[in-house]
């Protein structure tokens, strides 16, 4: 397993472009990813009960079960509760599906922004044939930042491997957001791989990895409008196909879970205002669903991050926030750490014994904060970042 | 029901002080509130696991049931997760006991502030036997300060009314904190009345009401590890004794009621860094349950109030916020307003049709956002702040 340069389009038979439409006032805000032939499609979408029009789109022609060619994004517009948003949904795959020549079905679609607004449809019109114009076996970059809305860098990683002496590649770009309390950030990720797999393993694969690392960042089942994360397989390394659970089969979700997770650290990094990437590890619980909540309780905390922000050793705000997650534990078994300094043990602060490394422990930019519940086996760990000032500007800024 | 001045010290037979010991740098500290008479006590108090050792020890002296002579407060200092709190704790009302003459059981305690630090004794020591000194009938103030923490305004209330031909008081003080993620907010409330009641009326009347009051500012179940609300009722009044649902009760209900919502909406308004007040209405619900859930959802978005410390018309956040919560409803339904101005309706946002009312309206203190399911007739209202620069700085720089 290898990083390799060049985003999605170090993929085979995967071209991308990016531009600037007038969707936003400025920066690119429209994207396309081609696969040269057909591919097998994956997707996993948010469970938020309002949801945009381009994500009731995009499912409908992902179950049809056609394959795809293409994925159309935009960004600084969610498409969503405006009365025209499902024709103009059609309308933006429709023109690409013309331009392209391929058939309607073919095209996914994904929007992020504000939402409420009617998108500019004249706008998209003329960009649409410029898109395809500048489809390029390197424009990996640009696709990458056109998904962007309030990221200030755009995401993107690839890995390759080698199964049956073939070179199986993947990669992906992803665009995040505010992760202060982020049951509501729209997070979209695009992955592309030339290995050959059946479309029901792909789904499996992708759903599988999505728990474990775009999941680690955002509550379970509580997502925004728009979220979206797929995933095209073409078939262009010519590996003996995957239609199980076997050896290549793990090889290749090696490769996604890789891919997936450092997008979704990527994302913690670059959250609106992020000055710290805190891990919150949760140990020594009876069961990875107690471990869980702990663990989300504590990254969900205003109180936990702003500390963090100020670089103040407040372990009594960690304590509270696992208290209120609805999971039992005893108060006096509980150790805490901060990277390596003790600063709660049996539940009981020790931390002014060592001051001055705590101290210095919290004026670095990686944290990780360990609650060892001493009871069981079971552990996880979710990513999230600190809550600073600029957030705050970030979002107050951010207007319909 | 009239409204009265003097706070809790209106309340006849009840006395009070609040001095600085110095637990705090600057500031009052320390709080007792007592009454002449032995009073009926009822208690409600934090479902943390992690509860401080002030709370288990006011909890057990409650049980008791011997009746309740005085109340003593810190702030500045949580007694939670420190190896010598329960003792600590133990001592403070023991003093307090010693002091007043009467038994150690009839007095209560709760504490606010830092977690992890322990009491400094030395201070306690010598601040108990000058706030004792300091007992007046006019001290109701002294002690609404003294319970503070990073709030910038004392919270009292207090109200008259007539029954049997007796003028019957209720008195409070409150303590409130950040409101952007209230289920880490510590509350304290105090309640005095001269009413004559059965006890477990009194902690009846007490339960009901904090769910109305309290409960709608913070979410159920979800609180820090020293939330506490204590009401004594010492009989003064000389009323018929309230024993059972009757009239009285009703009267006595709605007073206590009146009482305990004003302080709820003086935390709110005094939120950590609030710019604004804000009434999230949820009706034409299914259920009560439906609405409360909604609600919250939307109250406790960070992204919904920083929209509107940005005084930006962002109903997106609103709609995504609801589609979140879990309950079942129908996007095409949902009307939203911001005060009288309506911005959704069936889904579909129309504020640029009165973009120039809807922008005064943002620019108000109070606002009431009202989301219409228009699906049933159950409603509820929650009450929040908005979330400003200032909640970051006062949240980082509160330091352990």
């Amino acid at each position: 397993m290898k990083e390799i340069q060049g985003g999605i389009t170090s993929v085979q038979g995967i071209k991308s472009s990016g531009i600037h439409c007038g969707i936003k006032d400025m920066g690119k805000d429209l994207a396309l990813i081609t696969s040269e032939t057909i591919a097998e499609a994956a997707g996993v979408f948010t469970t938020n009960r309002v949801r945009s029009a381009s994500v009731r789109l995009c499912s409908e022609n992902l179950k049809k079960g056609k394959g795809c060619n293409g994925i159309i994004i935009n960004s600084g517009n969610a498409n969503a509760c405006t009365k025209d948003g499902y024709l103009n949904a059609q309308e933006m795959v429709k023109l690409a599906a013309a331009y392209l020549d391929i058939p309607f079905e073919s095209i996914l679609i994904a929007s992020t922004g504000v939402i409420g607004l009617p998108l500019p449809m004249e706008r998209l019109r003329n960009g649409i044939p410029e898109l395809i114009r500048n489809l390029s076996t390197s424009g990996g970059m640009d696709a990458a930042e056109a998904i962007l809305t309030t990221d200030k860098e755009p995401k993107f990683s690839a890995v390759e491997y080698e199964t049956d002496e073939k070179a199986i590649r993947i990669g992906g770009i992803a665009k995040g957001s505010g992760m202060i309390y982020p049951k509501m950030a729209t997070m979209l990720s695009f992955l592309v791989t030339d290995v050959s797999i059946d479309k029901d393993i792909l789904q499996y694969a992708l759903e599988e990895s999505v728990k474990r690392s775009f999941n680690m960042i955002t509550v379970d089942g509580d997502t925004s409008t728009n979220d979206t994360v797929l995933c095209l397989a073409n078939g262009l390394a010519g590996n003996k196909r995957i239609t199980d659970m076997d050896d290549n089969m793990a090889m290749f979700m090696e490769g996604v879970d890789y891919v997936t997770q450092d997008l979704a650290k990527k994302i913690v990094q670059d959250g609106e205002g992020a000055t710290k990437f805190i891990e919150v590890c949760v140990k020594g619980a009876m069961t990875s669903g107690d471990a869980e909540k702990i663990a989300f309780s504590i990254a969900n905390s205003n109180l936990v991050k702003t500390a963090f922000f100020g670089e103040s050793p407040n372990w009594g705000r960690i304590m509270s926030a696992a208290g209120i997650s609805g999971v039992e534990f005893d108060v006096e078994k509980i150790d805490i750490y901060f990277n390596e300094e003790k600063v709660v043990e049996g539940g009981v602060g020790i931390g002014r014994n060592n001051a001055e490394g705590i101290k210095k422990t919290l004026k670095q930019r990686d944290i990780t904060i360990t609650i060892d519940l001493c009871m069981g086996e079971k552990r996880t760990s979710v990513w999230t970042s600190d809550l600073s000032y600029d957030y705050i500007r970030i979002n107050a800024d951010y207007k319909t």
